[in-house]
């Protein structure tokens, strides 16, 4: 576990989209993040308090977490002295880059003088079984895309917020590296040696109470070539008792595949759910979740419309119209 | 690649069964199986002369491959002793065993005095990139089983033989360790990270020549909870332009898992096309390759004369029958 509450250094972002993971994060624990931290030239803005190191500290952050992301690949001099200076002030460092924190040594050393934690979400912290298939308690849903970023772990996150508001047990379980900042753990999957994908998702999800519902934040889809083996992972290993399917209908074709067409809402719940079903017999089909954000209302909506009718399942955006239809359709499983 | 020819350690092998890694190198690479290694208590035989290390470097062997599994999961130091004197006499090591060889310290010290290579095929020794999805020239077929362990590995092999006798142009693609301990090179795919693996694979099978032939190994089942996603990444990074359904008749459940059935045929079937025309919309299911070792003569050709006339596919044992029938179905594709 990562510990809160957070710093959220938005370094020398160039505009506010190299700084989403820390927006996520502000979104959805703002409870957790106590200031952001904007180096001279940044022009991201969360509308967070500016704080320096101190005033950080003073205001009881621990964790210092690098919500940016870096120019070229490589973590500049001018962000090494920001780190190096947190982590001598006693701040943990989180961070989600390609490069690890953990292979850049006077990050380490400093670390190890002062006694603080790297904690590199890119890279699995455990080592995983493989998967044994055998049934457990608990319930389970699973978000599924036609494509890569089309909304399945905002699905998720906020599918938790409305079944946790109504007093319902329910737990996101974080699959990738924004998720493993918002919530402080979860399984990097992409990164777990490919033996041990399912057992990891078995791992992230084990028996729970009869009316606990893990709602599993999902990665690529089974129509995307670069990631479809990551994705049956999930649908093998989280056991899932309901699918959510999630699109983005304004995409021309699959995310980095120009060659490739997105699959129908019919094809991708024709072919996840026999899937599934090979894991979990009773899994159903219960909504479609839509990022609708690139459509104005009015056509977002009679969208919206025209998928309930046509697949005969609620079909909602998450973000325009919140998660209770979404959460309702979990009922009677 | 690992040097040829090689001298086949079978150490203190308790049983046959426990060399069957030497077994499969020596059945298919007779011609790179100048002898058989035996330590005292060796209980396997493959029939090989059996040579001291000097006559087999007399006979020209290049590299000792470990093709017994080891007690325990450790290296046990009777081995040990065999080795180190192989690297001092100039033989590279090669093994698929879990414990890699590269952890041992003696190994390490003396392959890097005496200038030998130390080749451990159960990780990647390379790079893999991100699957792009591009269509690739020359043609792949893909051997995809209704378990693990269906004959998969032997489907490919015979079917390259058969190729090559016929002067076709053909190349078996390893993704397994056998494999790669008998071809001298491939993709340990189960090693691979995951985001990786389908780029692996096309890595593994790339651009050639319009009438060449990958056959490319099968791993695990699109049916295996705990290994489908390693099947799906070859699925979709192979781009097959025709599936070869593999199957064991008498097999009770699914490898290691009591409470999974086995698909039928045509479960697999309708599973595994659409997928895998997902990256190749011409893919074709071709031909049905059965593992009949446990049913008699009469019941396995009853067997095979019932699946080809249910399924309107040439229905074969290889082991049994060749691979003929298998390479036919390849015409017209």
């Amino acid at each position: 576990m990562i510990q809160t509450p957070y710093l959220l250094f938005l370094g020398d972002a160039p505009d506010g989209l190299a700084a989403k993971v820390a927006q996520g994060i502000k979104d959805w624990r703002p409870e957790a993040s106590v200031g952001q931290f904007r180096m001279e030239n940044c022009k991201a803005d969360l509308g967070l308090q500016d704080m320096t190191l101190a005033e950080a500290k003073a205001a009881g952050a621990k964790t210092l977490v690098i919500g940016v992301a870096n120019r070229g690949g490589v973590i500049s001099a001018a962000w090494k002295a920001v780190l190096v200076e947190a982590l001598e002030m006693g701040f943990d460092l989180a961070s989600g880059l390609h490069n690890l924190l953990r292979d850049e040594n006077d990050l380490v050393a400093a670390s190890q003088t002062h006694g603080q934690t790297l904690h590199d979400v890119r890279v699995p912290n455990a080592s995983y079984p493989i998967a044994n298939g055998v049934k457990r308690s608990g319930k389970r849903c699973l978000a599924v895309g036609t494509d890569c970023s089309v909304g399945k772990m905002y699905t998720g996150i906020a599918m938790e917020r409305e079944m946790l508001d109504r007093g319902m047990k329910a737990t996101f379980r974080a699959t990738g590296q924004t998720g493993i900042l918002i919530t402080g753990s979860g399984v990097p999957l992409d990164a777990v040696i490919a033996d041990f994908m399912a057992g990891a998702v078995e791992y992230l999800t084990p028996d729970n109470d009869p009316d606990h519902w893990d709602l599993i934040e999902g990665q690529g889809s089974l129509y995307h070539v670069s990631y479809s083996g990551v994705t049956l992972a999930l649908v093998h290993g989280g056991q899932p008792d309901a699918l959510v399917l999630c699109t983005e209908p304004t995409r021309k074709h699959m995310r980095g595949l120009p060659g490739y067409q997105q699959p129908t809402l019919e094809q991708l719940r024709d072919t996840a759910l026999p899937l599934a079903q090979i894991a979990n017999p009773a899994c159903k089909v219960v909504a479609i979740s839509a990022n609708t954000q690139h459509l104005n209302e009015a056509d977002a909506l009679a969208y919206l419309a025209e998928v309930e009718a046509r697949m005969g399942l609620p079909a909602v955006d998450p973000y325009r119209q919140g998660a209770a239809r979404l959460v309702d359709a979990l009922e009677g499983i």
